[in-house]
């Protein structure tokens, strides 16, 4: 996979590309991931990239110009499956669509920031906003981490224990239940008996139910899915 | 605010509080944040913090012992009004609940990494068990950077113009109009006359109305709650 993200940041988002997963991910050649700042695509003196709101009102805009520029050029260079803009008002991030779009070859993220980008790029460039939850962030960047962090992991061969993915919350619509490693007790706290009792087919019973309870508990809303 | 964070990877969390908003805070001193690795609190000679699940199965679990030392010497140093651990089956983070979170004096952020923390710890220790949305990441460090910035830019003074904060999406429970900045007419595509009316009432119904369609079309959730 190749993903552009393009940003008036690109120092904010490298030490989450630099560390855990997404690092090694890109080390391994399964993914690559490049950055473009916004502002090398300025044809103003100042390198300016945002301007007022027509109309009056709080916050700046991110101007037409350079986001055509640049997602144009990278549209030259090769073919986009996504271009993708983060904003709160986008499709909510799940893991079914992370599922899918982890699949993809080719995809161009822009960060909004500031008030967010003229409507018209978004008419013009954009086929997909995703939004990655009911809150604001200080801009895209954010998101773009949280987008590329869920996507990557599940590009086979990036997790060094594939069935720790498969097993993962949300898979399966069920939260996880209860873990536990040693000591088998802890400042008078103990670990339940069934998980030291060896009994595979009864432990993988009780973290059945215990996802189960513990789903019905917290989100009742997964289980009707 | 002060917001210390309890990791195993301090080094992926730097670059989003090096940037933008974060940094802006820390300088003006609205907001202490602290790393704290967790591998200095590992008894063991290797530094390990984790080890395999009781019962079996994929992944590794963080050991009880680092992390409630660590909780526990920032608890003799201060009182905490919450202990915050990041896991996808925590509360799902939505904007009242950063509204009032930003209020809050001190917290401590636990990033749960492989297959999340022994239980025993968060019967022990953790108040309140907070997701950033219904995907799964590679570690609670990228929701952390997520909590912290959703909190941050709402302390007062953060934001150079407040204004823009109160008019953000979700705010009421709206999502944001279409937003235009110059010029007026871009490769054909034009700005909407109303904007550059000058008309600022009339100007206003429009992008209310435009909100509440924007709204309607896209999240009809939001306006039932």
């Amino acid at each position: 996979m190749r993903i552009d993200i393009i940003t008036v940041l690109p120092d904010l988002l490298r030490s989450p590309f630099e560390g855990s997963i997404m690092k090694r991910a890109i080390q391994k050649g399964l993914v690559e991931v490049h950055f473009h700042n916004l502002r090398d695509y300025s044809s103003n003196k100042h390198k300016n990239v945002d301007d007022y709101q027509f109309g009056g009102g709080a916050g700046m805009v991110m101007m037409c110009e350079p986001i055509d520029l640049c997602i144009s050029k990278l549209k030259e260079e090769r073919k986009y499956d996504e271009v993708i803009y983060m904003t709160p008002d986008g499709e909510t991030l799940k893991q079914k669509m992370a599922n899918s779009m982890s699949m993809l070859q080719n995809i161009i993220i822009l960060c909004g920031h500031y008030k967010g980008v003229d409507q018209r790029v978004r008419d013009m460039h954009i086929t997909k906003e995703i939004s990655i939850g009911d809150y604001v962030l200080s801009g895209g960047e954010i998101g773009a981490i949280v987008l590329c962090d869920a996507l990557i992991r599940l590009i086979p061969g990036v997790l060094s224990d594939e069935t720790s993915a498969l097993t993962d919350s949300f898979q399966d619509n069920l939260l996880s239940h209860p873990i536990y490693t040693r000591p088998a007790e802890y400042k008078g706290l103990k670990v339940p008996d069934i998980l030291l009792s060896g009994n595979f087919p009864e432990i993988e019973k009780w973290r059945e139910q215990k996802a189960y309870e513990h789903t019905l508990n917290r989100r009742p809303d997964l289980l009707e899915e």
